[in-house]
């Protein structure tokens, strides 16, 4: 086994009617009487009532805060800045991001530039600069997704240039708080939802593919929680609003994210870092844009370690008897079956777009900073490969 | 699924020589410059030149250290009183344990007692009292086994009064940082390294059988570290020097009693508190008493909820095609010829004591707080089951 880290410091209070428990929270977190940054997305939260049972909750403990709505999917860059201004004026240094990966992403990145001053915080996101701190952020989650509410890691795109998506990863910024009430999720549409549940997968995905191999541990723990996302994505295709199939799902959402299943350092990352790009320029569900290159990256990349793949597909879809290659790829199909049968595309026509030449030759140059680096870890692909992937996921649906 | 809460805030720094970081852990979490307590068992982390990579890494970072060796298994309430009292004629307030549970949890009550001036520390153990603070802890672990590195229980044996041993848990005492390195655990004499696999196998059973059920990602993460334990264990009775084999049983230890499968709140316990008696009593290992206690205690309660032994016997041992009570059986059966394999006792006997009938009167009598408690979950069990349980374990080896 390979020496690693594991760090998971956020406090969790999971269940039905949890968000009355947001006051106190950020009251054992960033203080008794504390004045906070309030920050959340577009209409839902507050259409559905949860944004004003937030506020009760903070104003019941005596929390002041600042309001800050509108994060969009994709979270944009400005959008931070303008949170970073507000923070500054108004003395303010925890910031309380109720939504899913978008609004804690933000909120992450409002966290840098707080407790970085004199570095511009995208220097963090382009990797000219590492954070040495991040304000304290908490959360009220509503979609099982991204795993930000317990991962080390936020992703922003760079709207004043060239929409470049960027992550940064520090443990500085995982959140002190989440609060998990899976009720919150019921109302998903469920494309969403569908999307979300991919985002899971691939999380847990692309630390099972990390160079060296792991451990028994967590590949043993890695195949529990595909299965159990699995199992209860398709229980949601039947039955939307069923509480513990939302409830299993956002929990392993977490778990899948949080280092649990394996250090991320030694992942494989490669279709996250195609799908970066992807949704950069098409603002494409991030979900939806891994489902969609998943199977063409793993086609792509199978000879480079067909045994991990075979393992996958013991562990997963309980295939054995048949050669590696063919148990490697039985594993791919029924993946991207199971992907198509909760509503997801296998390839990027399935996302209703078409990326042209000129498009597909941009992507690659972006997702590999110029040319000057390779992607992912079982197979380091260099400008050319992503291309190649770029096209063949395209040619498919 | 029920409400939960999980909080597993200690960092984690895993694998080969990374006890050469203690000295930068207890700066990141005590402050440089800090004084602490360098707390320990009996001879062997002194022989095997542990205790003296420590110091060294100590004194690079420039921290200034007391120490208290001579922990016993089964740690006392007297030297954790002589703790407290060192410290605060010192003014410490962070206590680094160099051991396994027992040092850990040691160190635990000297924090609870720093923490908390005007009670006896003795009261939070008996239940008089909650604490409402700890000072800080940390770990280099030696013993893969209690998971008290991670965790937020620690247990006291009072040798001031009759022996009686209780746990006290609150999240306060959960250690600050673990430093896990599984090569120090290679020299573990096999029935320790036994005994500590059943420690942590019972950890996940204790959880697993809960009331109500939990969750299928809670049982799917349970049966994959028992799964993954079991395998390992019988790796060492063959090869007790296996590096990976010891790591992922260290791993395995920390999650299964960290709350990653379950809040500890619903689990069953009985099988803990029968042991906790026991080994107050007659100072057997704690594994083991555990190992001779759980098959009679399986079958004692096995008509409360035939259903979860068989799903224990399904998920563990691939169990399938009988009834439920022939499947529940022969899952335990199954638990316990595991148990035989590593060299455990599967009853009282085999633990080389043999309880007089007043004696289990007593255990009886305090394992029932006098008769006023029950324990367990899924049945519970009154002063004479629990007389009845040890008398049948006592037949049996």
């Amino acid at each position: 086994m390979e020496n690693f880290e594991f760090y998971a410091p956020t406090k969790v209070v999971f269940g039905r009617g949890t968000e009355s428990k947001t006051g106190s929270l950020v009251c054992e977190f960033a203080g008794k009487g504390s004045k906070i940054l309030l920050h959340y997305g577009m209409g839902s939260v507050e259409r559905s009532g949860l944004l004003d049972r937030v506020r009760s909750s903070l104003k019941e403990s005596g929390i002041e805060f600042v309001e800050l709505g509108g994060v969009r999917p994709n979270p944009r860059l400005s959008m931070a800045r303008k949170g970073i201004e507000i923070c500054r004026e108004n003395g303010i240094n925890f910031i309380l991001a109720v939504g899913g990966g978008s609004a804690i992403d933000s909120a992450k990145c409002i966290g840098y530039g707080l407790a970085n001053s004199g570095v511009d915080v995208w220097d963090f996101y382009c990797r000219k600069a590492r954070p040495k701190a991040c304000a304290g952020v908490g959360v009220v989650l509503t979609i099982a997704a991204a795993g930000s509410e317990m991962s080390e890691s936020s992703v922003i795109t760079n709207d004043e240039n060239g929409n470049l998506k960027r992550g940064c990863s520090s443990d500085y910024s995982r959140p002190k708080f989440a609060v998990m009430n899976p009720e919150l999720t019921a109302t998903l549409p469920p494309y969403q939802t569908a999307s979300g549940c991919v985002d899971i997968i691939m999380h847990t995905l692309e630390r099972f593919f990390c160079v060296p191999h792991t451990s028994k541990i967590n590949d043993e723990l890695s195949a529990a929680l595909i299965r159990v996302v699995m199992e209860n994505a398709k229980i949601l295709q039947r039955d939307p609003k069923n509480y513990d199939a939302r409830a299993e799902i956002m929990w392993a959402g977490s778990l899948s994210h949080n280092g649990f299943t394996g250090d991320r350092f030694i992942g494989d990352w490669a279709c996250h870092q195609l799908e970066h790009e992807l949704s950069g320029m098409f603002d494409v569900p991030h979900g939806a844009g891994l489902s969609a290159i998943w199977g063409t990256w793993a086609r792509y990349v199978l000879n480079a370690d067909a045994a991990r793949f075979a393992k996958l597909a013991r562990m997963v879809f309980g295939i054995s008897g048949k050669s590696v290659v063919d148990a490697a790829l039985d594993g791919i199909c029924r993946m991207e079956n199971f992907f198509s049968d909760i509503g997801m595309p296998t390839g990027v026509s399935g996302l209703n777009i078409k990326p042209s030449q000129p498009q597909i030759q941009e992507l690659a140059r972006k997702c590999s900073f110029d040319g000057t680096r390779t992607i992912g870890a079982i197979k380091k692909l260099d400008e050319e490969d992503i291309r190649n992937i770029y096209t063949l996921a395209s040619e498919r649906d």
